[in-house]
């Protein structure tokens, strides 16, 4: 088909692009910067004209009159919606924006080390002027937020997101208070030691390896935040390593292998067409969040793995693996997204989608940002920001114009419990063979149900024939009470 | 001028292929091998294309009409050269002869392990049938070879080769002859101790900072092979490190720095033109060679860099700096040419280029190679090869279709001696202050006169204004004689 020929040639465009990005985060010589970004927006630039181009308008044109099989027609209906969205977004608009985010992010960076919201907003009000100007461009079922949550969580709707939103906020707050009010474990204060990057990365290396982790098409390497990148035959995970705490490394390792085991599991026959990408970021952060929260951070998994931990590392010999178990799951409110447990984490993301909803829709100016933020963390975590710097210019975000993006985190929470209950039905005994070093049950059953129907479903269709259900806040709020219930000793 | 907004493109196209290549023979997972190739083949033909365009060549049948610059007259007589040769390929050719090279170097690594030439042979058949055909369709001066040798050394000629590198061999083989009766120096034979790859990384990235080599535009990595790759803000380089002997590593990382250095100097202004690209190869390589043979084995820098050479290895104790100094420069006939030392190495040049003529203009037929290398191996080093592997089968050239390369090394040879002398001449004092560490009157002269002429001049002019002379072989002949003359105690 000409139209998957083409689209094997974006799909090419793009996997160059990620090398030069892997690049950029990894090895590169800050001097190669601006060519970088040249070399970036020319490939860009190559891979837009490409997909919205008149042959593909003609050639999808052609193809609504032909009956096609389930596979093929989930290929053309993609190609379909990336062709319509980008030939909606006017070329000057697109490239107004390229051209703010580095100017933006710059000065998010600097308004973020001397804490002054006033070097930001002005670059944010722009940056939500012509997101607010691309939604109107690219159309949308009901409200402008919807275009925009498109582009990372397509075919679901603003109102759907609430309805789950709202459900677990209100089922978090008060768990998070109940918990909070235990003192923290005075044992969850001890020195860690020292954890050398070298030992570190061999222990990862390891597990990565017996997840499934295939090192023959990948590789671990350090960058300043952690990230995945790449599909197929080149998926590259990056960890950063603290020396005084293995933690932060370890679980950023299972969570970016939990993202490349997706990205390497699709058919390797529908390479460089839709059929072999992930289906939304939600069902990518389910994949992460699997990982890393509900069999990472799980008794069963450590039941097998502090031994080798302990082993690896001399620091935690004092360390039961209760205690190592209970370290790793602390809930505690706190002021910083990325540093949150999974319980509180998702309250920070809760925030984060009612203030961009209010930004979008007008009804929040951009410097009444603050104000808002520190009300909505004090309603839900019950602590207030004493900083913007640790309030609302904490996540680069909104610099680079990255507005829908957030759901998509606490989403990917609800869709790991979901699909993790679907998966128990099948294999009643899959924390025994967790516990036991078996992690290929689980990654058979990932691979069979998800990763390998890349974008043959909407997320909304994938998870009611995986699961049975439609998306719902249940599985994860169950199973958050029965985790920590058992914990904390305490009956939700 | 469009001509050169186009070129930028193709230059922008070729840098990112850079990367994609230096990652391939860095940090690249193998599973993602045929991908690469795929991403290397599409990048090739972008920019064949755009090259080769109708726009291009109307552009330069109007530029043909203008009066221009020394500068942009050089831009647009380069651009035209590429457009001419890419345009005279017919792509059909182009395309076989891509194919045929993964397919014939495979047969030459198979063939090279199992010491089969005839594994070989009927792929280096046809490889020699293709680039016979593409010299006919590019065309030449004189003789097939030309048009061989115009992809590395442009503006050359066969028959100038030919006369330099005769006059080369004539002195070279008795004065080989002569060294070769004394004895090897039993000292050469002591052990050499462990040198971890970082320590020997730490004190190479020190003399590479010394030479000026730019850190901030560039890297050092390790790979199976050493080599230098990008241009202008992106220059990597690369070394291969031995664990029992620190030579190797020592020199490709001077030998690449110097070509790094040739990287990184040219004007900025220029860049993404072909002001900002390389002369030829044979001025590459002069670059590499004037830093790690006539700098970097001199008795001058190691006056300077031997203590801090064996501060860091402890095993080089025991070895004043004469016999280090010595061991580095033991000439002595053998069988592989990248383990030859700087009087010796040219033989090797001289018959693969005898023998690449005689299989391009028909007189030697490819069944007839082994007993030819033997034969001028014998002629010229008075040695023979036991096997074809560490015979015809050493080199990779051949099998990816690269003919008319070789040459350019012993070029860089004979421009290297005559561009250092000419730098004597303005710098009097140069041994002395290379003695005292700096290296940078060295490198300002090299910048100044060679570096940022980028493709101003051609190879065989830029050498008669920066030297007053046409190149020839006089000024590497005294070099080496001077050298060896003293080191021997020998009169040549």
């Amino acid at each position: 088909m000409d139209l998957l020929s083409i689209y094997a040639e974006v799909s090419k465009v793009n996997s160059i692009g990620s090398i030069l990005s892997w690049d950029q985060n990894t090895y590169m010589p800050p001097g190669a910067a601006a060519d970088r970004g040249a070399q970036m927006a020319y490939l860009s630039q190559i891979s837009h004209r490409l997909i919205t181009s008149e042959k593909v308008g003609k050639l999808l044109g052609e193809l609504r009159k032909v009956e096609l099989d389930p596979v093929k027609s989930a290929m053309v209906r993609e190609i379909e919606r990336l062709h319509r969205r980008k030939t909606a977004i006017p070329e000057d608009l697109e490239a107004e924006i390229a051209g703010l985010e580095p100017i933006s992010t710059q000065a998010w960076v600097e308004a973020k080390k001397k804490d002054r919201f006033d070097i930001f907003s002005p670059h944010l009000t722009r940056m939500l002027e012509l997101k607010k100007e691309l939604a109107e461009k690219v159309g949308y079922p009901d409200v402008p937020y919807d275009a925009l949550l498109e582009e990372y969580e397509p075919y679901t709707t603003t109102g759907q997101v609430r309805e789950v939103l709202n459900r677990l906020g209100e089922e978090l707050a008060p768990m998070v208070r109940k918990l909070a009010d235990f003192k923290a474990d005075n044992r969850m204060n001890m020195k860690w030691g020292k954890y050398a990057p070298e030992a570190q990365e061999r222990i990862y290396t390891s597990i990565l390896e017996d997840m499934g982790y295939d090192f023959g098409r990948g590789r671990l390497d350090s960058s300043e935040h952690p990230f995945t990148i790449g599909s197929n035959d080149d998926v590259r995970i990056t960890t950063h390593y603290m020396l005084d705490d293995p933690r932060p490394a370890l679980f950023s390792c299972i969570h970016e292998g939990g993202h490349a085991l997706y990205e390497q599991g699709f058919h390797i026959r529908y390479k460089n067409t839709p059929m072999a990408e992930f289906c939304s970021l939600g069902i990518h952060e389910s994949q992460s969040r699997l990982w890393e929260n509900i069999i990472g951070r799980s008794i069963h998994f450590w039941k097998h793995y502090y031994p080798l931990l302990r082993g690896a590392f001399p620091g935690l010999s004092n360390m039961t693996l209760e205690h190592f178990h209970r370290s790793i799951n602390t809930v505690k409110p706190s002021l910083i997204r990325v540093e949150a447990d999974e319980v509180t984490y998702n309250l920070h993301i809760i925030i984060r989608f009612e203030i961009e909803i209010d930004m979008i829709e007008g009804k929040l100016s951009v410097k009444e940002i603050p104000q808002a933020w520190s009300d909505l963390y004090e309603k839900y975590l019950g602590i207030r920001p004493k900083t913007d710097s640790e309030g609302c210019l904490q996540d680069i975000h909104w610099a680079m114009g990255v507005f829908g993006y957030f759901p998509t985190y606490a989403l990917g929470n609800l869709y790991s419990a979901q699909f993790y209950n679907a998966m128990k039905k099948q294999h009643p005994d899959i924390e025994r063979l967790i516990s036991e070093g078996d992690l290929r049950t689980a990654l058979v059953w990932l691979r069979a149900n998800i990763h390998e129907k890349g974008k043959l479903y909407p997320a909304s269709e994938l998870v009611k024939i995986v699961t049975g259900e439609h998306l719902n806040a249940d599985h994860f709020i169950d199973y958050l009470k029965d985790k920590y219930g058992t914990l904390y000793n305490v009956y939700f």
